[in-house]
C-alpha cells in the first residue's frame, strides 16, 4: 500500500469529507421547505446519523485528480449520498428487508412509521436532483446535466433499483408460494451482476461524477471506472464477510441475516478463504487501474484497501 | 366558455397529447434497461393505464402559447407524468392510503406486491429526471436545468411530498393512539394550503414548465401561474365532490373514502353548494388570468372548465 507525505492520511481525509457533506446535506434539508417537524426529522434521521460517507469521498477525491476543489464537488457528493441514504430507508421497510436497526439506531420506519419512511425516502430521492439542479452553482450547465443523467442512470432501474429487484427475485420472493420461499441457486456470475447493479452502480457513479466535474479524457474515465468496479466488488465481499464473521455491536446492524435468508453471496459461493483471495485480487486491480495518476491517486488507492479491510 | 374554430376541440387535443406522452413514456421504459419483466411490467402498469394526462396537456399547451411545438415539450410532459404516476403508486400502498383500485384496475401492489410497488415508484421517480437530463434533447442546457429544478421543487418536500405528509397528519395518523385516530379539524385556509401542496404543486409545475420552455416574460409566467393555481384548486374541489357524489364504476376508484376517513375537504367545510359556487369562481379566475393571451389560450381556458365539470 503506497503512502504519501504531502496529503493527509486516509482517516483524516474521510473525516473531512464526511463533515463537509454532512453540513451540506443539513443545509439542504433546512432550506428544503419541508412542512412541520416530522418529515424533516425523518430525513435528518436518515442522513445525519454518521456513516463513512464513502461515496462522497470518492466523488471528492476523483474530482481532485483533475484539480477540482472539494467545494465544487460538494453538490454531486451530497446528491449521491442522499440517493444512498434514501435507498437504505426504503430497503429497510417491512415489505423489503424488514430491518429494525441501521448504524446502531432504529431504522426510519421504526423511529417514525412506515408512511413517514416512504415519504422521507421519496423526499430524499427528489432532494438529490434539487441539489444538482439548484441555482447557486457556477459549474457549466452541460456538465451539470451530465451529472444528473449519470446519477439518474446509476440510481434507476438499470442500476441500483434494478439490482434490488434482482436481489428480491434471488430470494425467491416472487415465486409461487412465496410465503415458503426458497432462494434461487445463482451462479457466481449472476451474483456479481446483481451486486454490480445493487451496490456497484452508485460507487461507480461517484468516480464518474468526479471525472465529469474534472472533464476527464476518455482514457482517464476508463481508468477511474476500472478502479470503481473493483472497489464496488471488494465492498460487497467485505460486507458479506462481515455478515458471516462480524459482531452486531461493531457492524451496527443485524448480522447472520444473509445466511438465515439463504441469500446468494460470493462468500457462500467461494467460501471465506476464496472470498479473501478475491478481495486481495480486487485491491490489486484497483491500485493498478490508477497507476497512471501516480501519487495523486494515493488516497483513492488507500481507500480501496480500507474498503476491503473494514470491520464495520 | 369561449370557442375556437382554428384549433381542435379540447377532447381531441387531450387525446392527442395523451397518445404522444404515452408513447414517449413507453419508449423511455423500454430504453430504461430494467432487468427482467416484473419491474418493467409494474412500471408499465403504473403509467400506461390511461388517465386523462392532464398535466402533460398543460405542459404542451402552456408551451404552445410561446410557439414551442409539442415534440419539444414532450420530455417535460412525460417527466411530470412519471412523477404523478409514481406518487399514485406510493400513495396507494397499505402503509399510506391502502387502496386496492385505481382507474378501475388493481393498484400496483395488488397486481404485483408491495416491494415491487415501492421499487416501481422509486424507479419512475428516478426515470423522470433521467428523461429530463437525457442526451438526445437540443433544448438549451440552462433551460433544461431550470426544468429539473422546477420539477424537483414541485415534487419534493416543499410541494407534493410535503402535502401528502400534511394530509396524513390531518387524518391524525401520527397522534398518540394512532390506531384509534381522530382527524384534525382543519380550517378552510389550512385545507387550501395542504391541497395547494399535495395536488396543486404538480399542476402549477406543468404551466411553469411550459413557461420555461417558452422563455416567457415574468408577467407571462405570473399569468400562467395564476391560471394554474385556480385550476389546481378547482381540480381538488371537483375530486372531493366526486368522492361525495360519484359512482365508483364511473370514477374508477373507491368513493366515500374521504368521509369515512373523516378527511378534511373543502366540500366538508363549504358544503356541496358552497363548493360548487367556489368552482364557478375559480373557473372565472382561470379564464381571467389568461385574458392577455387572447384566443391562443382557448384550449387552456376550456381545460379549466373541463376540470371543474369532470365526472371521473
Amino acid at each position: 500500500m503506497p503512502t504519501s507525505e504531502s496529503r493527509p492520511p486516509l482517516a483524516l481525509a474521510l473525516a473531512r469529507t464526511a463533515e463537509a457533506v454532512t453540513a451540506y446535506i443539513e443545509g439542504a434539508i433546512a432550506r428544503s421547505g419541508a412542512p412541520g417537524e416530522r418529515l424533516a426529522g425523518a430525513i435528518r434521521h436518515a442522513t445525519l446519523a454518521g456513516g463513512k460517507r464513502l461515496r462522497p469521498f470518492l466523488v471528492v477525491e476523483s474530482a481532485a485528480l483533475f484539480g477540482v476543489c472539494a467545494d465544487r464537488a460538494m453538490p454531486a457528493a451530497a446528491a449521491l449520498e442522499c440517493i444512498h441514504c434514501y435507498s437504505l430507508v426504503h430497503d429497510d421497510l417491512p415489505a423489503m428487508d424488514n430491518d429494525d436497526l441501521r448504524r446502531g439506531r432504529p431504522t426510519v420506519h421504526r423511529a417514525y412509521d412506515e408512511a413517514t419512511a416512504i415519504l422521507a425516502g421519496d423526499g430524499l430521492l427528489t432532494l438529490a436532483f434539487e441539489i444538482l439542479a439548484g441555482e447557486e452553482d457556477d459549474t457549466d450547465p452541460a456538465v451539470r446535466l451530465a451529472l444528473i443523467a449519470s446519477l439518474a442512470r446509476a440510481a434507476g432501474v438499470a442500476g441500483m433499483i434494478g439490482g434490488q429487484m434482482l436481489d428480491l427475485a434471488a430470494e425467491g420472493r416472487f415465486a409461487q408460494g412465496a410465503l415458503h420461499r426458497a432462494p434461487l441457486d445463482l451462479s457466481a456470475e449472476a451474483i456479481i451482476q446483481l451486486q454490480a447493479m445493487k451496490t456497484g452502480a452508485l460507487l461507480r457513479q461517484a468516480c464518474e461524477a468526479g471525472a465529469l466535474l474534472g472533464q476527464a479524457s476518455p482514457a482517464e474515465r476508463a481508468s477511474l471506472d476500472r478502479y470503481a468496479r473493483a472497489v464496488g466488488r471488494a465492498f460487497q465481499i467485505a460486507d458479506d464477510l462481515l455478515d458471516v464473521e462480524g459482531e452486531a455491536s461493531l457492524v451496527g446492524k443485524a448480522v447472520g441475516k444473509d445466511a438465515a435468508a439463504g441469500k446468494a453471496t460470493l462468500v457462500g459461493t467461494l467460501g471465506i478463504e476464496g472470498a479473501r483471495a478475491e478481495l486481495t485480487r480486487l485491491t490489486g486491480e484497483a491500485e493498478a487501474a490508477l497507476a497512471s495518476f501516480g501519487s495523486a491517486a494515493t488516497l483513492l488507492v488507500e481507500a480501496a484497501y480500507f474498503v476491503a479491510d473494514r470491520r464495520n
